[in-house]
């Protein structure tokens, strides 16, 4: 049974969902200021300060847990639909993450799409990689990390990484990964019921803005799916059960697995899209940070 | 001159403006989101944690910079004419002054109109502020603190102590203070065309959400220019040239002299409406708030 405390989250993407329905032609700006309501189910992370920055002229956010490793950091691609979402609203998330994993955070603002489509995503991700190697941090300290939308661009850009001849970082972890530009995963319609936020038309036209003219629902960088996962390192995937995109989360470990990746699946129960945002509140996403944080830690040994 | 990084503000409000015209009808819902952009003019102030706290049944977060002295505590009223703004809004920008004051700050989500209509505002203060010498916080080491209508409600706050006989914060800070429910104020129409955001008719709106049926735009409590300053601790009150408050932050500065307060106003050239906002990417913002440290330090010497 799920705690009390988780359906905060399933409350808020329910109020969310009646205000999109009521307003159909909701601008991108007004969408973009409802999903900055995700920085509130989760508490602030104890111990943690940020700082505002700039790399590779994507600007974003560090969160530094007190005595955390200076020299390991998760760049994290926060989720959206690559249309919405922002370095704010997934900032105590990720505080909560780097803090658990004693690493550090960069929390970026790429650029989102309709303005900005596939692939610029991925143009401002391996900007940053490349400035984070030169500003000295190792490979094999970099995790690639995000949510959704996000958690797509994390897997896609290792893929751009390795692709274009780049070490590799050292681990990914994804929450509630998007992957599936063509929607034709088996829980889109077995859990339309279930999941109060992400409903086939709100992918669809997400998708839309996305791919725009030059993208490809079946272009690995765009829908890892169809993406050769050889040599990929170690994945941890996340997703909760009541999930329209739980699907998307066990294909992308079944097509890890089979390349031989290490891939590791956490499926809980009763949970909403991206539970771990319950960070601080609900027992669900503190013991599921814990677990990756066991599992991060077991990478080393 | 204003600086450039000035310009931010400046044109958020701006496009704030532009979304509430072409939306004449944007519930308050999505207009409490678009003011939750008020986070985005400041940077992250370095060396700040944070802790979700709920005191006396208000939610607030605490802004903890890293050694500051923690029997200081500044209780931060967040503005937003009594119906929008939240203690996230306002996190970096309490962050901030928090730190140049070597204080921490307790950020309050205090409850909003229409939902809760005056006094339910000074009646989550009170209780607040009672809790807070309870936890053993002395009254010379607490400063109430806010901006825009969360001045006038850091300062009828204390009117409201004092009426009640408790022992006084040392001090009041106010951003841009709103303390007029009548809008009498000169530079209503004065400043009308320089001021991008604050404007009569969203004045009136809130005015009526805020007084709701029990108020009265003449209370000394909802309105401070109508109240005896007599023992009222020492106020630093600031505003910007360009607002259409200006006039507000003047009066109160002379009702209170007039009192015998040691009241300090500063109004800086060509800034719009809570200008500290921008602090970390403009040097108006910095400047002003190494002011008011300076001020603080100066009551304790």
């Amino acid at each position: 049974m799920a705690s009390k405390e988780s359906d905060f989250l399933r409350e808020l993407y329910q109020s969310w969902s009646e205000r999109m329905a009521a307003n159909p032609n909701m601008t991108i700006d007004d969408m973009r200021d409802v999903f900055d309501e995700w920085e509130r189910p989760t508490k602030e992370p104890e111990g943690v300060t940020y700082k505002s920055d700039c790399v590779a002229g994507v600007n974003a956010i560090w969160a530094l847990p007190l005595d955390a490793d200076a020299k390991k950091v998760l760049i994290y691609t926060h989720g959206g639909g690559f249309v919405v979402g922002s370095s704010s609203s997934h900032r105590k998330l990720a505080g909560h993450v780097a803090k658990a994993l004693n690493a550090t955070c960069l929390v970026l603002n790429y650029r989102l799409a309709p303005e900005a489509p596939f692939p610029a995503q991925l143009d401002d991700v391996i900007a940053v990689y490349k400035k984070m190697l030169e500003k000295g941090f190792l490979p094999e300290n970099i995790t690639m990390m995000g949510d959704s939308a996000g958690g797509n661009l994390a897997i896609s850009s290792v893929l751009n990484f390795r692709d274009k001849g780049l070490s590799l970082p050292s681990s990914v972890i994804v929450f509630s990964p998007w992957l599936d530009m063509e929607l034709t995963g088996s829980t889109l319609d077995e859990n339309d019921a279930t999941d109060a936020l992400v409903k086939r038309s709100v992918l669809e036209a997400m998708a839309g803005m996305f791919l725009g003219e030059n993208g490809s629902a079946t272009n690995p960088l765009a829908n890892p799916l169809y993406a050769d996962f050889t040599n990929f390192p170690p994945l941890y995937i996340n997703a909760g059960s009541e999930e329209t995109l739980l699907d998307d989360a066990r294909r992308v470990h079944s097509v890890a697995n089979k390349a031989g990746v290490n891939s590791m699946l956490s499926v809980v129960d009763n949970m909403q899209h991206v539970f771990p945002f319950l960070a601080g509140r609900a027992v669900e996403a503190d013991e599921e940070i814990n677990k990756i944080a066991v599992w991060y830690r077991g990478l080393a040994s």
